[in-house]
């Protein structure tokens, strides 16, 4: 079970993975929860990098798919394992942020995933949606990912990707509160698994 | 003018780029000298990283063309100045070491180089070919890039791609002098651009 969360900062994504590690966990299932850029040891310098420096959306790119491959050579061993993997942010992050939102196009961002990933697709994906205007007034301090027509740049993005992959990625409201959402990330998860509750 | 200079650690090629450098800056031309990975502030925190820490070849493939891309756009302000600029590394290094030492594959390495560098191309390149044997000889210390079969993969990288651009790559015999591979490349420089001597 390999399931990512996406949305752009202040959508709550990383309280809904949190919630159903919780969940899963209280079932019994072994579950590990990464973030993305990062997750490994180098990954997280690759992740400062990409935090403190300004550069190139290209290169901006090349650090996150230099991390994601680092993680995936993890995420399988993990999902060989027989873990449950929860992951805060994959593949769609950057055809969302570098394909739409830094105009790099789609299907180039999509290509180099793929040539990243070894072609490990998520089994499920849960998009957060809230609009721009609500994910800045849930932020305090703005960081360079977050300026406004970026971001709504970056939402077409995801709404795109969710278009074209409705088996794969379930979009949720993000306007509703905590618990709502989760309930439905919950009823999702076991819709698919059968999970024994 | 924008001239690489490619080989194994070993081969020469940080000493004979030195030598041109000044050769041609005694020729009254203003000159930029950058290495690869590296070259620009953030591109030095990559290569701090490529050097220090273990990776998959692909995360070592995307930091060297994350770092690639920020260099490219200060070559290309350099050029537009009317700087002559000498890289010690550039693309040709990623299709040696990654495509071929690394086993990644020519062609997608070159179809990275491409996105990576917008398409720049470099006018000349000096490859200074040595046998592995020579060049482990010259060195003292071995860094995670210099075993010895990894080291004929991408020696024969070299060839193949010196093979397949004649016009753009010049090989040199890199077991002669310092002084005589230096003649050659003065030679071929002012043979290409009559430069005024």
């Amino acid at each position: 079970m390999f399931i990512t969360f996406e949305g752009i900062d202040g959508s709550g994504k990383s309280t809904q993975i949190k919630l159903l590690a919780r969940y899963l966990e209280k079932r019994g299932k072994r579950v590990i929860l990464k973030r993305e850029p990062g997750g490994t040891e180098t990954g997280e310098k690759i992740r400062k990098l990409l935090l403190k420096e300004e550069m190139t959306p290209k290169a901006e790119l090349f650090l996150f798919l230099a991390s994601r491959n680092l993680l995936v050579m993890e995420i399988k061993r993990y999902l060989s394992e027989g873990y449950v993997v929860l992951l805060d942010r994959y593949t769609d992050s950057s055809v969302a942020y570098q394909g739409f939102g830094r105009n790099l196009g789609k299907e180039i961002v999509e290509k180099l995933n793929d040539f990243a990933t070894d072609s490990l697709v998520p089994d499920l994906t849960f998009y957060i949606d809230v609009d721009v205007e609500t994910a800045l007034n849930r932020k305090g301090e703005l960081n360079r990912f977050e300026k406004r027509e970026f971001l709504e740049r970056v939402r077409e993005g995801y709404l795109v990707l969710a278009k074209e992959h409705p088996e794969r990625i379930v979009v949720l409201d993000g306007k509703r509160s905590i618990e709502e959402i989760h309930r439905d990330v919950v009823r999702e998860v076991e819709r698919r698994w059968k999970l024994d509750v």
